[in-house]
């Protein structure tokens, strides 16, 4: 046991620390009116930003605002208006959001208070899903959440992250090229859209840790194990935080599977069940991981077992030897009268041989017993 | 292993204990009528008090009663009150307020026993909630709980405390100072206030718990273990018994939320379902620290296999390095007449050479072996 | 491991064979044709004992029957008429109460086989509940189980005991002082008191147990471990083997409370609900036994091993100890004709202030790492 | 670990080369065309024996029959004729059999495939049942399973069986003497009744099975351990075969009792429903068994450790003990010019008896260690 | 531990990495318009190979296209058109059969993506059916799988597989010949027939793999454990792998039997269910196998236990015989002036006879304690 924290370990602690700010962060809420929007989490970027991407078959706009206000012009259309908002810690725009979209207040708790569970609810006007983008930082080997809220109306979308820079300029581009049926389809497809961008991103964060996993796996094979145990609780609660977040997505999707999900379109809930399916291929990944994990930790304790074995095994083959070498010595070292062994000339020369032959004949026991 | 019981294990044993207390106190019911209220558990407070706060938008009545009967007048106003009652020992209150308020006498014995676990009955014309407030007490390292039973009729909220002092002065404030819909709402968005208080207050309790698991965390990682094996086990009970508290909560809130649930208004059936997701946050950290703990413990019985290498090591390399030395001078020890070695000049020398040359192989082969 | 079976292994054994037992009894009962009735299980009581108590809110009577056909005029009275029957060895007496009471072959059958899971039956005039009342031989330290058969008539209760002597005595003072409500309800409140008394009766049973269980924990901390492992064993199965008694009656209690069943007044059913809490809280105290029993069973495993390090400590100890000075001594014993030390003055006090100066380095080492 | 294959051994790896043995069947299957009856498994009788009673509550006819189309002309009446079938290998007979009582070409498959799970299908004009019966041969000590298939039409009931011989005979005795309701009954009664005493005969296997693992619990106590690890193993699997063949039948008789199963009277479904019970007794009988194994492997491994202990405690009793004599002799052995010690009268004798008092105070901290 | 990669471990970090290589496929996939059929999984064939039966029961048809598009005219007769594709990387002929039979762009997308789940998904016109078909490869010890795509129409049923070769020759025969009722029934019919083929193999595969896994028993048996671990947590591996690809064909077939499944007939729905209960037969046997090759990790950690235990055995007995006789020889070795024994004449002999006869009582003690 090392006595000293380096590496995984600091890490180690670092995530188990992580756990309980998650909680600390609650703190400042409490004692709050419920419905009040409170940005619970940390600001990550100085000042929101908003960007609105207009669009239907034949036409397409695209502008940035400084206030919320600006893109109502844009509701009254048929067209599709997607706005993306870059920052949660503005209150006032999250109010007059609130206002110009007619949110429930608990929605707008909702999508500030960054500790939520993936989840999908259900307005009267709108539906609002959370969920999880998951990238896997490999230089301090941490996985880092940032969380997206989508609130999909009937011509309208918004998106609400933590901070700027996301996965979804390839989608942009689909929007301003026309390519694929984006640009003839609504909220609702881009809402599906969306969420496809961001469960394949799981697969390439699982993709990552796998590789790490994948070479722990080589280096126990080698017999390196330093600090394995903790690496390997390391990917393991990796892993189990990946799968908290992914978990809740298969309900959240079959949710808009449903008959009775009015916002979303027969059309686009054949790919939302493609969707689901791709969940479960999640799933399934997650589960290889973390059998993967449990094999290793067994064959990390057969490893420590074994290198008793072979520590006792050269303790025994060298005291089986020269025990009872000594022994014979100290016969000879006796101070008897009567010992006539000691007065003959070839005695010691014997002595040796009887010795070696001791000692052959050992060897050769070991060697039937595998022992060697 | 100590002899003596010392810290976290008299408090196991108290823990362990409690738990037949808790079914020796049920002993004091034997052979009664069902629905007579007795108070099971001990009484915490010298009288009961009962505090009432009548209100509606524009007004607000606030008092504190000795006898229940003067709340009467207040029920017939279409205004909220809230009858809050600290200390369950007076039985006659019990009998006078189940009068009053109509109350079954099952919900009397229920609200009186404070072994329940937490539950929801629906009954004619009130809503009966019976539920746990945890509090983590630092200095004994034990958890606290006191039972909170809530009665909700159509214009009344009745709350039952074991003892006075609880954390709803925030929600008083809020009525007084008329913050939020608080207000304008009936008894069952107080009801709702007080549920997200109270499991609000379960964040805290496993952030406490939390952090004193992470120290064991700390102290595993450097290598100390002193009653480790206790304390692991210790907070693994602790954390179950939170589990057994929060388990039923779902089912509780679920059932408000159900359509034919009639004293709850769909507009708090919305701030219902948000309460729901909060439960299954509590469920997630709690999952969270008995994986933490459940991987301690692999740490914990890892560090032992890894001591006894360490130890045997230890003997390993002192007897095969100096029982083949102890042979060697025992060779020379002998008494054979005829023994050429001892009699030339440097023999002794020679001798001293061999052994350290041997000393010096043997500790190569170990560093080889990354045994040293 | 001890090689003679004393105390806890005795009775192990004789649990176990018990289990063989329970399987043999039904033997007798090969090759029958289903629904007649035949005493599966021991005998309990010399003669068959019919006990009746005959009761409206205005109207008590009592007495003693030699023959169950004496009963029938009070069948005839809307009067509630509670028959209760102990020893279950005289078929004629099973045969005319199943003409009597219309009762189905297999009612009869199910009755008079003593080893029956829990159960309810709903036939077109009665129901058939079957259940066991267990009670903890402190003496033996074993669960005994007798078998509780009631049938709930419209206008009676039929209830099989296997022997005399109940813990149903403040039931009947109830209804002879008229306390509470029980004169004044049907036969279905009278079943739910019944049940009720059986269930809580459940909780004296685990607590006693419980107190067994906790003794335990205390010798283990104190190290002792005599035995430990058949006692750890023992408690388990006893444990397992209530469950599988109380596992059933959730069902059976839920199965009462349906809305179809129609001879149970929506009046009990409120009562039958707080029944099922009740279970559920039974449930909630076996689950934190066997808990503790997993958690013992670790702490036992843990101080076998920590057992062996300390032995090997203790070994590995005198080992590097004495091993070096073994050498040392021998070579000084060695015959070389020029080893110079030999022969001076001091050598022999040096060499012991060598020695000792060995030892004090090697504890100092062992205290520096804490194996002292 | 012995490295020759005896008496378990052997047959652990007979039923492990069993499971493959019963894919190795199906080999000869494929590429069949579905439906075509084919005997899957080995044939275990020369001819196939047909065998026909047919009875009402006031007729009883009896015989043997060499060719499936006697038995047509018993059809059209409205007694209940059971035609047994012993011996599947005749392919003639059962597409007679199917032409003649109209059966689906899968039921005949069904029925010749005897590696079938246990299994209900309804047809349009007949239930079709398989199930296994179960016999522990002491001999070989394994269990041997005999598929069993019935085809319950209206007014016959068809059965099927690999072999000759079974445990119907008291069945058939009591249709011959008309006791109980058999004669008065319907084939779904027969049906019934057939169930009942197969699933009896489980009873037998288990408790059969539970006297040799009750045997190897004596075994383990006494701390015999030869072998033991394969013997658990062995009682592991067999009885995860039971449940496998038990598992299935708590479904077939739930499927029967459905309202919607019409060839079976609500009569015989309270029958029915009491043959459940049964199947869950069966289950928990199972679980006692599987969770005495659970245990006794835990045994079995402690025995191991405290074996270690035991071994290793002997060796440190004797090194702790001897070593540091043998040092103490190495110090007397020296060849030192100045040691007065060696030149004393008593020397000697002193010697001596600081040596035994050193061994006396070891062996007084042992005792007091309770190593001794 | 070996440091050496060898056999079984390279083969296991080869599935490992065909884990993560599973997922880099995706990767060629990103940001891609949803529903563009793009190969994922290598191009296993040269040239995609179009091959169609055509049948009536009166009439048969058999050609190879090198144009999908000839296929055209088949589908407007009533006979049934079988047309398999072996092949998927040419996009055109993709595109191409997505407008000739109105298949849904995400149809053609799962059909190429060979890593999708098994899944059954129903289209207004066809069913889509997608699953593997595995194989074992006993050269390289690994299962291979070839994705089997159905496309379910009213007068069609397309296949679509990876590479040419399969094992539905002999279904093809039994089309040609007329045997069994293939040729008179609907592609449904087919589709069962091409399932049950399908599933069948599994049970191949599963032999093949369970002698393997026997053999390992054998081996641990015969004390043989080299890379044991490995090769056990390999089979884990792959028998998890196949798990997971039936686990999805219960909910599929189940799908299939639904009663508003419209393509489906009754009559095939009778087969189907059948193909439910092979399936279950199917999972019973990677249940036997995933439990005897737990069964045989607690085989394997057991021998290292005993290993050690036998290890340290011998030393203990070396140890304690030799270190007593080496003291009392070193009691003769010292140079006392007076030790009286030293000077007798049969002294060495008679320490000799006191040596042995202690070796003699060791030896006795250890056979008594049989440890020899």
């Amino acid at each position: 046991m090392k006595k000293t924290l380096k590496g995984y370990d600091r890490q180690n602690l670092k995530r188990a620390r992580s756990i309980a700010r998650f909680m600390k962060k609650r703190i400042i809420n409490k004692g709050e009116v419920p419905g009040t929007p409170i940005l619970v989490g940390e600001q990550k970027v100085a000042q929101c930003l908003i960007h609105l991407i207009d669009f239907s078959p034949t036409m397409l706009d695209e502008c940035k605002f400084s206030s919320i206000a600006e893109a109502k012009p844009y509701l009254d259309t048929w067209s599709v208006s997607w706005i993306n908002i870059d920052g949660l810690h503005d209150m006032d725009l999250m109010n007059q959001a609130g206002d110009i979209f007619h949110l429930h207040p608990l929605t707008l708790e909702d999508i500030t208070n960054t500790d939520q569970r993936p989840k999908m609810e259900e307005y009267d006007n709108y539906i609002l899903l959370i969920l999880k983008m998951l990238v896997y930082n490999k230089q301090n080997r941490q996985i880092e959440a940032e969380q997206l809220s989508l609130v999909i109306g009937e011509h309208y979308i918004l998106s609400f992250q933590e901070k700027p820079g996301d996965d979804f300029d390839p989608v942009r581009t689909r929007i301003r090229k026309q390519k694929g049926r984006i640009r003839s389809q609504g909220p609702d497809y881009l809402a599906y859209v969306l969420l496809d961008t961001v469960i394949d991103n799981y697969f390439y964060l699982l993709e990552d840790l796998g590789d790490e996993i994948e070479e722990l796996e080589t280096e126990l094979i080698e017999g390196k194990s330093d600090e394995m145990l903790h690496k390997l609780n390391y990917y393991k609660r990796e892993l189990s935080y990946i799968r908290k977040n992914v978990h809740p997505l298969k309900d959240m999707v079959s949710h808009l599977i449903r008959p009775d999900t009015e916002l979303v379109t027969d059309d686009v809930k054949i790919y939302l069940k493609d969707l689901e399916d791709l969940i479960l291929q999640v799933y399934d990944a997650i589960d290889v991981y973390q059998e993967l994990l449990t094999d290793l930790l067994t064959v990390y304790h057969t490893n420590i077992s074994n290198k008793l074995n072979e520590i006792i095994k050269v303790l025994t083959i060298f005291s089986v030897i020269f025990i009872p070498l000594t022994f014979f010595a100290g016969i000879y070292g006796t101070n008897f009268d009567y010992l006539p062994e000691l007065h003959y000339k070839y005695s010691y020369l014997l002595f040796w041989i009887f010795l070696i032959s001791v000692v052959l004949l050992m060897l050769h026991i070991f060697k039937k017993k595998k022992w060697l």
